[in-house]
């Protein structure tokens, strides 16, 4: 799972060596790999309670994704069977004018995990580097100065506690036209289809260059991006479980000491009196 | 399950009226109870993928109970296998300086669901008419005031499109105090037990009165009160899923319509010609 950790700076071609097909060492083992996943899950579980329950470390998750590429499946499959009051998901939608009155890390800053806490970030900060390149809505000069700023907040979350995790979900050209086509096609999931999403797709190879631009210069040792080949759901499923249970264990946490003289409590409570309540 | 359910206003007794073991029909039916949770989780995660496809009703679920009654247990119980996107547990514990300076009804506020959202409210406002009642933390005419105000705060939310449950889940003193010792004896349950517990335990006839009067005062029409046996774990979560399912089962909700001319959206995404990367 290494291999698709980027290393700090790295400069990156997404078409040329990063093959959304891959399957690492998993190729003709999807009934594997979806059991694998199973475990990683309770893994998962029972870190997030240890992390609960010591109250010390932050964990913030970020995805992001072209259209259809499986930001809300990968949530689901990865934090299904997680405690839901363990995980707290902030989906950053298209600013509102409240929002965009202010600086672009202040609803997100508002959203980062506090101790004890697992975060998932469903979009982030990079739409800045992103949407916002790619359509013009700030002068280069504005938005490369956000590079800087992302990786100077991202200190401080991580100097304060925080394990940031950040994933980009990569799929192709093709399996998107084919995930719009089955959307389409399928009479369920036909609501879920904007054509919205069409001139969008037109803009692939400017949206290709922004994210590895904006990877390349976010990759730093303290907040890595993932490169999540992700053609195929499951196997981006178990890249994401994977890496997150990982970086948990490393964590090294422990459940609190429990509180001195329990046996003294545990005397007290069987030789109470509570006066029952008289009517 | 209706029998839960308190009418508006209805003047209750806790200790005679409602028994903490009691099954319903369900008593010797365990295996079948835990079957039919199971069902139930699947039908909520359904109805939450449509309340928020349909972008229209906000539902609310707000948990109160005297500690270890398990509304960690039943959050996790009856939400787990829901998309953890679609459900934000909200928690409120013991006012910071900022809370305790606003209105009560502040931090809550900011807390219900928008749209499409599905909040989960472990412990809530109720706290203001029964720890600070109990704990003389405010005058009674200043605690007394308070019914109102959350029952029009609770009619604001339901006029602009919210279902709100609320759920007291009903253990007895000495299930309470087999829970407190089962702590003390298990090892990885043992952080959880805090000496607090037990003052906070003598003040039990307290707690029921106060409970007792805030949910006859806040019981209405149009955000009802469920007073749930939970003695059983299993039927306690039968209970609560149950109710929240049949609530969201009649708003009768659906999935939007899709966009008009799919069929040429398709066509135009099967003829597209998008320039590959001249690398």
């Amino acid at each position: 799972m290494e291999d698709y950790r980027v290393k700090p700076h790295q400069k990156i071609d997404l078409a040329k060596d990063y093959d959304p097909n891959d399957y690492g060492e998993w190729k003709g083992k999807k009934a594997k790999g979806v059991a694998r996943l199973t475990e990683l899950r309770a893994e998962l579980d029972a870190l997030q309670q240890v992390l609960y329950a010591e109250h010390q470390h932050k964990a913030l998750v970020l995805i992001q994704a072209m259209d259809t590429a499986g930001k809300d499946g990968t949530i689901r499959a990865v934090f299904d069977g997680v405690n839901p009051q363990g995980v707290h998901v902030a989906s950053f939608k298209v600013p509102t004018q409240i929002e965009a009155d202010h600086d672009f890390l202040w609803r997100v800053h508002a959203q980062v995990p506090a101790k004890g806490e697992l975060v998932v970030f469903n979009r982030s900060q990079y739409e800045q580097v992103l949407v916002v390149r790619v359509h013009n809505l700030e002068p280069e000069k504005e938005w490369r100065k956000h590079y800087q700023q992302i990786n100077d907040f991202e200190k401080l979350l991580t100097d304060t506690g925080t394990t940031i995790l950040k994933f980009f979900l990569n799929i192709d050209l093709d399996e998107q036209k084919q995930r719009l086509i089955e959307r389409i096609d399928t009479p369920e999931k036909q609501w879920k289809f904007s054509p919205g999403d069409l001139p969008e797709r037109k803009l692939w190879w400017q949206y290709m260059e922004a994210y590895q631009e904006a990877i390349s210069q976010t990759s730093t040792e303290y907040a890595p991006w993932h490169i999540v080949p992700a053609n195929h759901n499951w196997y981006r499923n178990l890249v994401v479980a994977e890496v997150i249970v990982e970086a948990l264990k490393k964590l090294d946490m422990h459940y609190p000491q429990a509180a001195e003289d329990l046996d003294q409590y545990k005397k007290d409570l069987n030789e109470e009196v509570i006066e029952k309540k008289g009517n």
